[in-house]
């Protein structure tokens, strides 16, 4: 009773790619802190940041066989996103389907589970963000879907949103909101660079953005260590 | 009332070695999916892969004292498999005991439990896997087991078997079956290979394998996107 | 209804310093097994030792604010140590305020809570010891508390204790007991070496520290493998 | 920066009440299996079932000036869902909220996070489900938003979906399937009746459902233990 | 090297009678949400409401022996509250020892890890929060403390503090601030018991505490859901 | 490639009855502190107490199909016990399953996994042993073994082996051990109300087992509260 849905939309490849000169933190900031993955999802290797347009798989506990029909789905770009019906450690993905789904075009894997053969995912510096490495096997018994909207890692995913992922973790975009979130993340990198460069001369935050009034407002009191141990 | 067996049967060292050429993945695979232990255990640093004879310790939470009598039963190849009768966190092995063992000839540790002096250890090129680190020490004033069967980290290990470790985790193989899963491992390998040669082509699994007709028969469906944002 | 306490008491510098020279392994022994915070706080870059004086920041969950305030209390050599009041994996901290932080002279953060930016901060080289990695942004809405003590990871923490974290944990040094602690440790280390040294020529424990009838009185018994299948 | 909806559409009312005569485990079954939250999701009090409408509120972590909010909005026979924006444990909800919610008509409460006062809410037999008991309490600063969708304990859950809630879980079903649905837990409910009848009498699945020849196909085979232990 | 402190001061028994009249959530709030430990600490039964005076225990993990040492320095109207030096599940306490801490005036006991004959212990009525129920028993090998500052679940205890602990939880209130915290939860009590009355007549609290224009302020908006799904 | 073993050898009848008089915590301290399953294992329902032969089942992660095969194998008093491959929370049985598992004998399930209908099987009285409850059904796609020794919840089982449950968790004993371990339990349940008779007077396991001067040689040290506040 599975579905695949095919050719879904997808956002403006300009965009993605523009996406990738932000960071996660940046662009989950620059959207309203919203579309963030939990933090047990975590990159296998340092150093990578990937920005694509999400391809859903959603998978069965222990069954990779999806994988294989959304691999036919792949496009060059793509982010696979999988997610169990129910929380799954097993290693669902490896190198072999690594090789295939670079030779269909995928960037990188999103999982809410388990991936094995990290060691060889690592020297093909294919990217994979997962919940845990685990060499424990899969069937290819049960159908489930592609490209329906899914939550993976506590977060709603819909085929065609751009996944933005790095060290700081993976954060969904929608589709439709891209193009502004770009220019929001760009104004964002912008007035942090202003900020790094006065803090970066020890100047407060506090003064900065005349945080005192409102700390006192709200009661925050000074008192000096030798009169508290009076007290 | 603690026991130590001493003189437990081992695999032949050659079918020991012959594993290491393949990793943990391959061989869970190649013995039916078992003996893989919890995804919790992790390698201190990446890029090891160890096989060796299971010398196992059964320990009391929090009491270190059976490393000690269990580093005399220690053999050429052997990786110590410590497994606490309750769970428990702290760091029951630093350098010092690595020095030990090494000195006794032992491959490695894996312990269901913690392990501390992780930069010494890594220097040193001592392969650990382990549940956590944890600077916490240990007493020593109740004795445990040696070379018993034990349950670590959700597995079966008894006295002989082999152990095979590398980064996608610790797989248990039967010391009376080892030299046919060795055989197993490397059919296995070779087909993965053919495989993956395939893969990088970009032919699918759904055509290699021909599932399409058994997908069908399990109700998959494709619908195009545009359809069905219609429905 | 927040407090900031100014001018805590520090510990000698030249203590704190010196505790540098061993490891959170060897001080925790030293102090008697007591001080160290839970295994989950993890170094979000390895290789780093640090000793600082605990600049201690209670701080509401998903709530930042305070951070800013404990920047102006910050003096050199401070490690920040922040706890949130129930538990929290918000992105508390990022490359802009280890940017301010170390021109104001912190030489580390403790945090039971999120960091984010961990590509900047591991290119910065600012160390930083986090129960997780998380995007998730905070708001400043709420005040807490600046040096008062604090529960950090399951440890108690006054202003002006040492800190000292590295690969293995965190411990934390009462500055009262941290000269008695420095002695301490410095005998450790020295004993320490003489027992590696007997360790790598395969000297054991049990022989070293004369443990065989005190094993043999707690009833622990050696049986060979080939009797006890027998039996 | 926070919005409400207003009017969202509801289902039937019959439909909603129609499910409350199934379980969560056949109305998740009817659906295919879909729309269950995480198993850490557990009522405060045992016996409870509960169907109702969602009214959906995303609250920022230990803040729950939003649920005051949305009490406005509820409406006779609504389920209130509350989910954190970051993982939270706090007591957002006690008995003066209950007493609240009650007189505005709201059948019970579903919250990915903590409770409070639950000896008064089992008292006032106000159903809760809840991810922990938490004293903790919660501060009224920041905005969020009511009747947008949201995740809750892994679970998508759109304003005017249905809520059915018991012992098991908590189910959510799509407003627009909804009558489907419950015409397809009928039909279920049925089927499990005649079922249980020839499971009382002994009569196996294995032949209720002619599974032999499968299982064989499958590869099952069968052994005596007196022949095993031979082998 | 443990170090048990006689005849701590204790806080008048008025005091800690008078405190079991208010909850544990209104005594949280009443001394400003602080003192609450961890909400995995759980009541072995429901329905107990405890107050009085830390008897507090550092014990080893998986060794109960300081329990022994402690019963000695109990008087009439103590909690024992046991902390292990490192996370432990062990049970190291069943029906013979609540029925010596019975025998010697105990009202309770806290202990962050587990306990067992929880059956015979509810039959008894001896109330009991845990971490977890564990038939695990305990060794009697290594020392620990008793009546020195502890933290438990996350929470510093002092000897001689207040336990006040319910089916919400456990809160600990300073020994020197539990006449003023007394009264602060009468205080407390009684403004809730007003709002209570206003809210079962479906008074929001919007309009009681005048929410409406800071909510605007913050920028929180109304919309239809039917001009919502247009837009 | 799945394997059912039939006709396993059972404990004597009056053995497994005979535990039943005696508690888990008892059993468990009657043969040394062994065989006690992990603690995150809890009844549905509180007051049972259940001893039975094992009937151990391997299931692969949300596949349900061999407790089927697995029912047909099932004798008089047997407990079902069912570990799945890796870890899963999927509902692998309900009051269906129930019905037919006491029409062929069964006395109870234990399963490191999920379980439904929890109010149903409450009200059946049905005593079950599960990690988590959940609504979340399962497939019959995969086979697995019947009667094979299994891992479960860290805890070796053999067919055969005494399943004894209660409260406390769940205790397993050696089928060949059974005898013994019956009458080392009585031995301990008579100590145990000599000690508790005592226990009732105040006496204290401090004077009872004369700890007073192995507590002095460990170093324990007794000092008044007034006196260490001085130093």
């Amino acid at each position: 009773m599975g579905i695949v849905v095919e050719n879904s939309p997808r956002a403006a490849q300009e965009t993605v790619a523009g996406l990738a000169a932000f960071g996660v933190a940046t662009v989950h900031e620059a959207q309203g802190r919203k579309g963030l993955m939990a933090t047990y999802m975590r990159p296998i290797y340092a150093g990578e940041r990937v920005s694509g347009t999400a391809l859903t798989v959603s998978v069965p506990p222990g069954d990779n066989w999806m994988i294989h029909v959304a691999a036919e789905q792949c496009r060059e770009g793509d982010v696979m996103v999988v997610a169990p019906t129910s929380p799954c450690t097993d290693g669902y993905f490896g190198d072999l389907l690594a090789t295939l789904l670079r030779a269909r075009g995928a960037a990188a894997l999103v999982i809410d589970a388990g991936v094995r053969d990290i060691a060889d995912l690592t020297r093909m510096r294919f990217p994979v963000w997962s919940k845990c490495v685990s060499a424990q096997g899969t069937v290819k018994e049960t159908v489930g879907d592609v490209n329906i909207p899914v939550v993976c890692a506590g977060q709603l995913v819909s085929p065609g949103d751009i996944v933005l992922a790095d060290d700081d973790g993976i954060v969904i975009v929608e589709r439709q909101a891209a193009q502004s979130i770009l220019q929001a993340s760009a104004e964002r990198e912008e007035k942090e660079a202003r900020i790094r460069a006065r803090y970066a001369t020890g100047e407060l935050g506090l003064d900065m953005n005349d945080m005192r009034p409102r700390l006192a407002d709200k009661g925050l009191s000074y008192v000096s260590a030798s009169e508290r141990s009076k007290g």
